[in-house]
C-alpha cells in the first residue's frame, strides 16, 4: 500500500509516524512546501523571547532521520493537483512536476495565517508567524527594530508581544476585539492578563483595528481607528489561521462551514482521501456542533487515528474541548471548554463563578494567588474553566478537561478527593473552591 | 441544638467551622487536649526545615477567633467519660471535673502514634511528632544533637528526616520493611525516593528493624537487628499512628478492623454520636471494602459531610483512594490507588508499566525527568498510579484521582485532550504517555 501525505506539520507528520509504527511495509511519502519537518511552531514565540536558544533547537528530526524509518520526506514542494479518480497528486519541485500515485491520500494542508486586508500589509517589517522561517526573519528584523506591534491577541499574539518585549522593544499588542484571548477567556479573566503585561512594559490597545500601516518602502506607522498613529519598525500579524481547502476541494471533499468534513476515523467524504489538523472539523464535546480546534495537540491526537484507520484498526478521535495553557514571563494561563459569552451565545445560561485561592498552604513560603474561574450549565454541569496563576495551571485544567470529559456537576466535583501537603497546595484545593462556591448559586 | 466536639483537630474544628457556616444557632462546644487548634500537622516537618519560619505561622486561628464565630473550645481537657444514654460528655481540666450534655456528639479523637514495644523509647532524645509541642521539642533538641535517626519512612519520616538534614545533622532513615513508602509506592518508584535522599546525605537503612534504644538516661544509640548499633543524639519514632478508639468504645459505637465504623453520612452505630478523621473507617473505592485513611484532606471533607448531616442537609462521603502527594528538597512525589503489591494481595492480576517522560518540551529548557507508572487491572481500568518529578506531580495525581473514581480504563485515557504549551508540558503528555504504553500490553 502506498499512503502520501499532503504537509509536513504536526498532522501530516505524526500521521506517517505512527503508520510506520503500526506497519514495516507500508509505503509512506510526505510533500510538504516547508524546508523542514518535524519541528515544534508553538515554540517559535520561546525562541524569539531568548528562552530556547536557536531554532535548531526545536527542530526535531530532520527528513534523513525519516530516511532511516523508510518514510519519504519531499521538501519545498507544492502539491499542485489532486485527481480523486485515477488516484494520483502532481506536485511542482524545482519548477518540475511529478505525478505520483496513492492507495491513501492524507490532506494536512494546515492553514495560512489571515491578514486582513489593509493598505500597507505588504510593506516590508510586515510579518506573520507560521513557520521556521517566518521565526528566523523575525529574530532578524528584531535586531534593528527600536519598536514593534503586534496585532491579534491570542496565544502566539501574547506571546510574541512578550518575546519582543523580552528583546528590548517597545511593543504595543493590539485587538480590536475589546480583550485579549477571547476565543478562551472571559474578559474578567483576560483583564488580569492584560494588567500583567501591562507591567512587564507593553501596551495594550483594545477595541480599535489596525486600519492601515503606513512607510516608505518599510513599514514605519500604524494607524488604529480613524486617526491614531503609532511607530512601528516592525509589525506581526498574529490574526488567525484559515484553513487551507484548496486541494481538498480540488478532490470534491465535502467542505463545513470552516474546514474539511471528516467522520471520527478521520475519513473524508472522498473515498481513500482522509484528512487531520488545522484543515479539518472536530465535534464540539458540549454541544455536538462542529467547531475547529487548531491545536498542536489536536493534530496529534488525530494523527494517532488516522494511522489507525489506514492501518485498519480501530480508534476513534473524540470531539474536543479545547483546551489550551500558555505561558507568558511568569504567569501561566489555561481554559477548557466554553467561556461565559459563548455559552450564551449557544443558548446556555451560564451559571459562573469566579474564586482567588493559593497555590500552596497559606503560611507556606512563595504561595501564589490563583484565579479560577468555573462555568456551569443551568442544572450545574460544568462546562468551562479558567485559570490564571503563577505555576500548576495546566495539570489543574487537565482535571477540568477530564471533569468535563466526564459530564460531572459542580456538586460532583466538590466531592473528589485532591491530594494535598503544604509545599505543592491548599488543604482544599483551589479547584475545589471554585466548584464549591459556585454550587452555592444553585441552592 | 447543642453539638459537643471532641477533638480539636482538623476532622472536630473542620466539622464546627462547617456546622457554624450552615447554621448560627446550634451551639458548639470543641472540647481538645491540645494548647492549640487550627494548627496544619502536616507542615510541622516544613517548620523543623526552616522552609517555614515558626511554629506560630502554621497555627491559622486562635480559641478566641472561635470565640467569635460562638463556638466554645476548651484546650487542654480530657474527656474521661461518654454516657450514650443520658447524652453526656464527661472532661477532666485542671483537675476538675465537668459534665456537659449533647443533642449530638462528634468523636475526632485522633490516633496516637504507636511506638513499638522496645527498650529504651522513653530515654530523653526520643520523640513521637503528632502536634504542634512536640514539634517545638523536637525544634529545641536539634540544637544541641549531631546525629538523628529517624524511624519509618512513610510521608512524615521522609520528610522529617530531610529536615533533620537540612539542619546539618548527620541523619539515618531507617525502615523495617525494604522499601520507603510502603502503603503508597512500588519499590522501583520508591528507590528514585532512596537514591534521591542518598544524594542529600541520607542514611537509608531499609529492611531492618531497630530493636533497642541504648543511652545513659539521653539516647545514645540504636541497634539494628541483632548488633549494629549507630549513634544517635535523636530519635524521632515516625512509626504511624494508631486510631484513639477509648471513647467510642466506651460509649458503645461499633468497631470495625482498624477503627470506628461510620455510614456516608458519618453516623457511628449510636445515636446521635458521629466521629470524623483519623479514628474512622472508609470506604476503598476500587474494592468497596472498608480501609483507613489518615489524611488531613480526608478528615476536612469528612467534616463538610457531617455538617451537612447535623444540619439536615444531603451530603455523603465517597469512597476513598487515598491520593498523597509530598515534597523532599527538590523532589515531589505522589501516588493514588493501588500499588502493585497491594493489587496482588487483593487477587487482581495488575497491569503494570513504568514510563520516563519529561516535565517540559524536549527542547525546553529546565525540562525534568518525570517517571510515573500506571497500574490497571485485567481489564484495563486504572487502579493505582505514581509519579515522581521535580514539579507539576500533585495535580496529574488529581487528574489519575478523576479517572480511577469514574472507571476509566488506560484505553479511555489514551484518547484524552490535555493542554500543551512548551514550557509546561510536552506535546504528548507524561500521562498519555504512560496510558499509551500500559494499553499496549493488552493487544
Amino acid at each position: 500500500m502506498k499512503v502520501v501525505i499532503v504537509g509536513g506539520g504536526a498532522g501530516g507528520i505524526s500521521t506517517a509516524s505512527n503508520i510506520r509504527k503500526l506497519d514495516e511495509n507500508i509505503e509512506i511519502t510526505v510533500i510538504t512546501r516547508d524546508n523542514k519537518v518535524a519541528y515544534s511552531p508553538c515554540a517559535i514565540p520561546y525562541v524569539l523571547s531568548g528562552d530556547i536558544e536557536s531554532f535548531d533547537d526545536i527542530v526535531m528530526r530532520t527528513p534523513e532521520d525519516y530516511k532511516k524509518k523508510n518514510i519519504e520526506i519531499i521538501i519545498e514542494s507544492e502539491v499542485t493537483a489532486v485527481d480523486s479518480k485515477n488516484k494520483t497528486v502532481t506536485y511542482e519541485k524545482d519548477g518540475n512536476e511529478t505525478v505520483l500515485n496513492y492507495d491513501k491520500l492524507v490532506l494536512s494542508t494546515g492553514g495560512n495565517p489571515f491578514i486582513p486586508p489593509m493598505e500597507g500589509v505588504d510593506l516590508d517589517g510586515v510579518f506573520r508567524i507560521r513557520n521556521i522561517d517566518d521565526g528566523i526573519k523575525v529574530n532578524e528584523a528584531i535586531k534593528n527594530a527600536k519598536s514593534a506591534i503586534v496585532t491579534g491577541a491570542g496565544l502566539i499574539g501574547i506571546e510574541i508581544a512578550f518575546a519582543l518585549k523580552k528583546r528590548g522593544l517597545n511593543v504595543i499588542l493590539s485587538e480590536m476585539l475589546p480583550q485579549i484571548v477571547p476565543r478562551s477567556l472571559d474578559k474578567d479573566m483576560s483583564d488580569i492578563l492584560v494588567k500583567y503585561l501591562e507591567m512587564e512594559g507593553i501596551d495594550v490597545v483594545l477595541g480599535k483595528p489596525i486600519t492601515k500601516l503606513i512607510g516608505e518602502g518599510k513599514v514605519e506607522k500604524a494607524c488604529f481607528g480613524d486617526d491614531d498613529y503609532y511607530d512601528a519598525d516592525l509589525v506581526i500579524m498574529a490574526t488567525g489561521v484559515r484553513p487551507e481547502l484548496k486541494l481538498a476541494e480540488m478532490a470534491g471533499c465535502e467542505i463545513g462551514r470552516w474546514a474539511i468534513l471528516v467522520t471520527d476515523r478521520m475519513e473524508t467524504s472522498v473515498k481513500d482521501i482522509y484528512a487531520v489538523g488545522d484543515c479539518v472539523e472536530s465535534k464540539d464535546l458540549i454541544l455536538g456542533s462542529n467547531t475547529i480546534s487548531q491545536l498542536g495537540t489536536t493534530a496529534v491526537r488525530q494523527s494517532k487515528t488516522l494511522a489507525r484507520t489506514i492501518c485498519d484498526k480501530k480508534s476513534r478521535f473524540n470531539p474536543v474541548l479545547n483546551s489550551m495553557v500558555s505561558k507568558v514571563g511568569k504567569l501561566e494561563f489555561g481554559a477548557v471548554g466554553y467561556t461565559t459569552s459563548f455559552a450564551q451565545q449557544n443558548r446556555i445560561r451560564p451559571v459562573v463563578q469566579k474564586v482567588e485561592a493559593l497555590t500552596r498552604a497559606r503560611y507556606y513560603p512563595n504561595a501564589k494567588p490563583m484565579d479560577i474561574k468555573v462555568i456551569c450549565d443551568g442544572n450545574g454541569k460544568i462546562i468551562g474553566c479558567q485559570i490564571i496563576a503563577e505555576e500548576r495551571v495546566a495539570e489543574r485544567i487537565d482535571t477540568m478537561t477530564l471533569a468535563i470529559t466526564e459530564g460531572l456537576t459542580c456538586f460532583d466535583l466538590s466531592n473528589m478527593e485532591f491530594a494535598y501537603a503544604p509545599p505543592v497546595s491548599m488543604v482544599t484545593d483551589p479547584l475545589i473552591l471554585a466548584v464549591e462556591e459556585v454550587s452555592k448559586k444553585f441552592n
